[in-house]
């Protein structure tokens, strides 16, 4: 492993000094070779595939790792467009004249060697590996253990187009050692690695906080709530809180609790409850609720939970202040949003709500790279240091100074 | 101490929503009334001093924790400095529309709760203290035990003002254990603390990596390089090395080894070594170095010392290639520095060196948050995430997305 780690070390100055149009060249190639190594791929995960019956997963889990013609192709679609980016790296972020006349640029630069430990879906190998090379970075992809031959096979894709083009192979690469031991051992070389981004279940990434020296940047789970307040647009705030909650209630951007203002409750809950039920979704509400509509009484853990499932907690609150309370206290500072015509409720929840994604008006669902206009994500980090909310290429890049002089001291 | 840590985090809302405008004039508050209580300070300063003298600190030590009048009022001085700082909270960073027509504004907020682990000087108590309050975080102030005293008297008076303002004390507070035990405790508790900034020897900046499970922005050693380049204007060389080198030895962004191209080393080493005899520098240089002046053979680990003294290493280097390959091997990512006139090796140099502060033709002496124009500095970042070179207050601050929508659902 530490042999394997010096390369990485060693290709990320060939990769962070690689100029934009040669790294955009050489991701269509990726892209072009992925399609044309299709066969290959689909045997690979043929293999996935087999296992992942025999292991008995569950068909949502199947659906994950599944590959088709089509899914390649959106593969090589997702290189294409991450090549088309604007260059991250060499932005002048901001550019200033000192007291003693030097010039002073502050420039985007690569972090230099990034892990990413992720699960399931293997477009997530091509992604992260294409977003990282964009980024100037060297990755280090630690895919899930049911996924193992497919990203193989599209790992040994993109490698091939490194090697073709006299660009060192491990500049994007597999974890060697994917075992538990392989990660312990990755997270504690700040030595070669610079960035560890996490994305996953809460154990693996209570581990990594833990454990690492390397800095983590978590992907870590979204307690999302929806308040409504009094002065809302009730019916503007039924269409985004169903949006917010069913859309796709198994990812990290979904409503899991609605809040909803005391002076509006009695008119607004059985509106909500008949489009919830109407929906599937499953409610588990406050007492103060349960007087109102028919739903099941929450438990106390029920403010904490992600269900990743149609379900939703509801609680009336008094008023923005106790919204704001309930949020602070058990918002794990993903995204949050209220739902109001009233100016300074919108202003006051914007601004003492704190989470990487605040929202008046609009659904959580909106807390993703793709939404935001980034591209493809790395992940949507939940970490308050250097980068918060959906991290795309951007946030792949850390920054110097350049100085240029003419003979200044001190 | 978790009273204590539940107390800070609950402040830190309070500090994070309180308006510029306020800010200054508690801080300039706090300014005058470090010059009104200037008796009480000088008598706990005094304590510290005598357990100085008792315990035989050295000179430089005793220089550094000393406090009179002077140093009092440019205490006072400095918070006023920082009062007038435009105001780091709320600046809009970025915004756009996405294609959903959301408008999307990235803006600067607090950090939340920081913890600063520093030593000697007690003007740092004050100067970060003040720092993070302008910034809107709560300040947990770890000094060093030789300045307890001062510090304690410091941050009463600090935290006296905040109680006649009506402000939670807690807001800039001296760590209650402050044991190694309280050290160890604080850097794990992540539900509470957002940021740990250590400041000091290298063995609390490992040990707090190591075992913190807090983000980390490390104020770790200065190994900083110049490199006079073949192109160089060799008299500009000398004047900037000299500065680099003899300015004050013992700070982080002191250069530690001098590179010198071997196609001007007969000429420019001989100037040089009288240079730095003049100025009293032990020089310690390679094999062929030494063939051309008169100075001791460095030792293999000499490459690797942050000496902190007026002590120099110096090598000679086959090209540029090399000077880059030895600073990327031996270098602290702090500040470089090349002396040029060519326009090409400028380029190379500021691109390929991978360090916070990459300079041409002037002394790294520069790195410094005074220096850049951002006012005092809580430290200087050798991370790479976050914060890198000197942190002031805009890096004492993180970002969320405030998201206005009109209803749109995805």
């Amino acid at each position: 492993m530490e042999g394997f780690l010096q390369k990485a070390k060693a290709s990320s100055a060939v990769i962070a000094t690689l100029d934009g149009a040669t790294k955009s060249r050489v991701l269509r190639k990726m892209a072009d070779a992925l399609e044309e190594e299709m066969e290959s791929i689909l045997q690979a995960n043929a293999k996935d595939m087999a296992a992942a019956e025999e292991n008995e997963l569950s068909s949502a889990l199947k659906d994950r790792l599944f590959l088709d013609e089509k899914r390649v192709e959106a593969m090589a679609r997702s290189l294409r467009e991450i090549a088309a980016l604007r260059e991250p790296v060499g932005r002048v972020l901001e550019g200033w004249r000192n007291d003693a006349n030097l010039r002073i640029e502050k420039v985007s630069v690569p972090i230099g060697v990034v892990g990413v430990i992720y699960e399931s879906r293997p477009n997530v190998t091509a992604d992260v590996g294409a977003l990282c090379f964009k980024s100037g970075n060297v990755a280090i992809l630690k895919g899930g253990k049911e996924a193992e031959h497919s990203n193989r096979a599209i790992a040994e894709v993109l490698q091939g187009v490194l090697e073709a083009e006299g660009l060192p192979r491990e500049i994007i690469s597999l974890l060697p050692d994917s075992s538990r031991e392989g990660v312990a051992y990755l997270i504690r070389q700040d030595r070669y690695v610079d960035l560890i981004v996490p994305r996953g279940g809460e154990t693996l990434i209570r581990y990594v906080s833990e454990n690492a020296t390397v800095p983590v940047v978590k992907h870590d789970k979204g307690l999302c709530h929806t308040y409504v307040h009094r002065a809302a647009d009730q019916e503007m705030a039924l269409k985004i809180a169903l949006n917010a909650k069913c859309d796709r209630p198994g990812v990290c951007n979904a409503m899991e609790t609605l809040l909803v203002d005391r002076a509006i409750a009695r008119d607004f809950l059985p509106k909500a409850y008949e489009a919830f039920r109407a929906a599937g979704t499953e409610l588990r509400a406050d007492e103060e609720a349960c007087g109102i509509i028919d739903a099941a009484l929450a438990a106390e853990e029920d403010w904490d939970t992600e269900y990743l499932a149609n379900i939703l907690a509801v609680k009336v609150v008094e008023n923005i202040d106790e919204a704001i309370t309930h949020i602070r206290r058990h918002g794990s500072g993903h995204s949050e949003a209220i739902i109001t015509e009233d100016y300074r409720a919108a202003e006051k929840f914007l601004d003492e709500v704190d989470a990487a994604c605040v929202y008046v008006n609009a659904s959580t669902r909106f807390t993703d790279g793709g939404a935001f206009g980034f591209g493809a994500e790395v992940g949507i980090s939940t970490n308050k240091l250097h980068a918060r909310g959906p991290m795309g290429i951007n946030e792949l890049t850390t920054y110097k100074y350049k100085i240029y002089g003419e003979g200044q001291t001190r």
